[in-house]
């Protein structure tokens, strides 16, 4: 039987118990499919702000590099928003980004066909929706320099940041979206704002010319803000789109609220090598954390995705997302999903029906 | 009688045939209300381009600043969108901001009752939502240095822009948001991403800081991502935005969408003195260009806007908008926001039938 060693980073908030409820799932695929794998925890975020003094403590990143895969759960809360930014929970999740180089986050935004009535859209817009969001991690104007509040000549202060990209982080990152396209309806749209900005230039410019080695993806391009519109407007027309850290930050929350349901939605962030993270795109929800209220799926999907591109075992990943198609066919749902007829559930009652149902 | 010099930038696709209905009408509200208006033509955009090699003349921002306002149709056109950079029509209108100074701009997103199913949102998420967006439009990374593409040390390329506000910035554009909430429903919204980004904590600093001088004005921060989302899940709880350039220029138009009808959306873009600009939300939508098809009634609202933020006539703003909405229960459309049981207009049918309301 195949080992795996995966880190298990609860964070904060909703984030241990949701993370609880996956690790008994994952035990049961591993009986399932003849893997075992070797859990191990680390800190995180505001817990670990709070444990040792450091949102990311060098332990942990050293325990996650030598590790297959890395499942995180959520971060943050108010208790640590007003601390100086070098120990804010964020800055955490930015340092395990860079720290395992994981310059590819992909995002699904797909509409269960039972959870259509959750969304804000009407019915007839957002039915059979199934975007991937492929969102630049690692650069851009989350890591550019100079960055800083300077004093200008006249001693007015000046808050700076640099949106910025090389020709080569580019480059990798529209050959993962042109891939992850292939393995898609074959559709591709690069969101940049080259009629106003230089280094969405140059980006529209690298990933137009990369598209003829990918002769099967039809390649298209919007301005964000058109992007972001047409999201709202028709979000059937989109397959695979990518973008750059920020804006892919903005499109990917928009893609994720018109589901409806973020309580259902993964990610998965991944490197060139070196283990990846799979976390759900919810946050720490520190209102609802330790009342067993939580929804677990996302942590549950984003373990399916760690299967799927993390460990590349299809066919439990398969049998994973079979499992909450199942408990929701049941009718099954916690309550930030809850609708007219259905029953329901707590967190760890939920994952005891993802139990039964595989 | 009061006169008024006011020029008129035609611009490109659509732009001349809804500019010269609103001319019309403006005409018959001058009658009404004993105003004269002065109207004088100039150019930008893509039909400057054309006609003298640059997307704005000299000659036109001199007569822009000689003027008492400024009402802008629509710029741009698959035409001229692989010229170089200085010669594109968007240049043109980033320098008309910058060259009036128009630091303030302010997009109303309204769902009219008549419109209400034009909207991709179900009815009940959309009725009454009621947003204004203010927008810094004269700094953060539209106008921030350095910017360009540039080699780096190995001769690879580097695309850079520079997200950058100093304090007086964002004061003068806080300001103007703060009194906007106070004419409307007191409350604002202040957008950033102060997680990630140091200009976003100084922007969050200094809205913070000048709240207590609008005790009457309910401040709230989200971030940028979470405000997106926001806006799609329930957009009525949003009464005033501001936010940053490039920030707005996204939000507002998410914004704009919820409504289903962005051919009815005004704006206006204001500076410290001199004349504003006043201009329509939605393109110069070159597919239907010459054919009388096009839209008009958001070029009249921002005449509307022209009229109360421009040159301080209410009265005369309050009877074009009430003419817009009598048209509309009288189920007059166009194409674009047309429904069962509407009566279909052409461009200039719909002038003719707001004349008749007016
Ligand atoms: C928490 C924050 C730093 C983060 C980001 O902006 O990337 C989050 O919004 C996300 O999308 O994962
Ligand atoms: C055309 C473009 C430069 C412009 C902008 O980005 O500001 C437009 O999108 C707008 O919002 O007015």
């Amino acid at each position: 039987s195949q080992t795996y060693r995966i880190t298990l980073l609860p964070g904060d908030g909703i984030g241990p118990e949701i993370l609880g409820v996956t690790v008994e799932i994952l035990k049961e695929i591993g009986r399932q499919f003849d893997l075992s794998f070797e859990f191990s925890e680390a800190l995180i975020g505001g817990s670990a702000i709070d444990a040792v003094g450091s949102p990311l403590p060098e332990e942990t990143l050293t325990q996650c590099r030598a590790s297959d895969a890395v499942l995180l759960a959520a971060i943050g809360g108010y208790k640590w928003d007003n601390l100086p930014r070098h120990l804010r929970p964020e800055t955490g999740l930015l340092g395990l980004r860079a720290g395992l180089n994981l310059f590819a986050n992909l995002r699904p935004a797909t509409i269960l066909p039972q959870l259509v009535d959750a969304s804000s859209l009407r019915r007839e817009v957002i039915e059979g929706v199934d975007i991937m969001v492929v969102r630049e991690l690692t650069g851009g104007i989350y890591f550019g320099e100079p960055k800083g509040v300077f004093a200008t000549e006249s001693g007015e202060k000046r808050g700076v940041n640099t949106m910025a990209y090389t020709e080569g982080e580019i480059d990798r990152i529209a050959r993962v979206a042109f891939e992850t396209a292939q393995k898609r309806n074959h559709r591709l749209c690069s969101v940049d704002k080259a009629n106003v900005l230089e280094v969405s230039q140059l980006w529209r410019d690298r990933v137009t010319a990369l598209a003829p080695a990918y002769g099967d993806v039809e390649l298209s391009h919007l301005y964000v803000d058109n992007a972001a519109m047409q999201l709202v407007r028709w979000p059937q027309q989109f397959d695979t789109i990518v973008t750059g850290n920020l804006f892919g930050d903005i499109l990917s929350d928009i893609a994720a609220m018109l589901t409806g349901s973020i309580g259902m939605l993964p990610s998965a962030s991944l490197g060139a090598d070196g283990p990846g993270v799979f976390e759900p795109v919810h946050g720490s929800a520190p209102d609802i954390a330790g009342q067993d209220k939580a929804n677990p799926l996302a942590q549950v999907l984003s373990a399916a995705m760690m299967l799927r591109y993390g460990l590349h075992q299809a066919a439990a990943a398969d049998r994973l997302e079979t499992a909450v198609t199942t408990v929701l066919d049941q009718g099954y749902r916690t309550g930030d999903i809850a609708s007219e007829g259905s029953t329901i559930l707590g967190c760890q009652a939920m994952g005891d029906a993802l139990l039964k149902a595989l």
